[in-house]
């Protein structure tokens, strides 16, 4: 399994670094995140260290995601949240901030000034079809 | 497998609705947000009817997300992105405007003004611990 020493992440893997971890399996590690935007947020780590999504291999980042619908059905128990937020950033442009692939659960209630900027565009006629056409040539190569 | 004649998600799955297309699988249709927050947003969400991903099986949720790894190299690819967001929403205070459960993969570069609203808090000393003990009391039983 990849592992990073100075990654704090693998650390808290590692327990070499306190965490209040609320979930572990052979996989992942979900933990609270210190620096929280709503009481209860969580944090849904691989046990191995990879710093991309896109350069995981699918069926190990499938098993990173698999436990999110328990830990989802525990934090709407726990928090009382209306719903929630499950968010991964790649790249610093994104707001990653560590470099080990991570999901958030964030806790939403309506009105609490959290969420995505949502700013939505629209394409001109037979832009999307040409994208399509790229990502369907692009998904071939990279499969 | 649920499927709700009503749902705009399970009309495209059916194609009775149009979409870009850019990937399918047995699990899962990816395709183009047609109110993109950038060029090449895309969506994916299982063939299956589900509200919320907290209603999932969580083997049919990984399913889901197994692709991700791949659509996500195929936007930096297509888009030539800085990185991207994964996002997925959970009920109205969440921004969840489909009730059918979808990803977003939304292509991110430096200065464009999306993003997560990222007001952190911290907590008070002992409540992460408190916290983590009520979690790994609601994951036993939702489990």
């Amino acid at each position: 399994m990849p592992r990073d020493t100075n990654c704090v992440f693998c650390r808290i893997v590692a327990a070499e670094l306190p965490s209040a971890t609320v979930y572990v399996d052979e996989d992942i590690v979900a933990f609270l995140d210190v620096a929280p935007l709503a009481e209860g947020h969580l944090l849904v780590i691989p046990r191995g260290h990879y710093r991309d999504v896109s350069g995981m291999p699918p069926g190990v980042f499938a098993k990173v995601t698999e436990a999110i619908p328990i830990l989802g059905r525990a934090l709407l128990h726990v928090t009382q949240a209306e719903g929630f937020n499950v968010l991964c950033n790649q790249g610093r442009a994104a707001g990653q901030a560590v470099d080990h692939v991570h999901f958030h659960l964030i806790p939403r209630r309506t009105g609490d000034s959290l969420g995505y900027r949502w700013n939505a565009g629209q394409y001109a006629a037979g832009r999307p079809a040409q994208l399509a056409a790229a990502y369907q040539a692009a998904i071939a190569i990279h499969q």
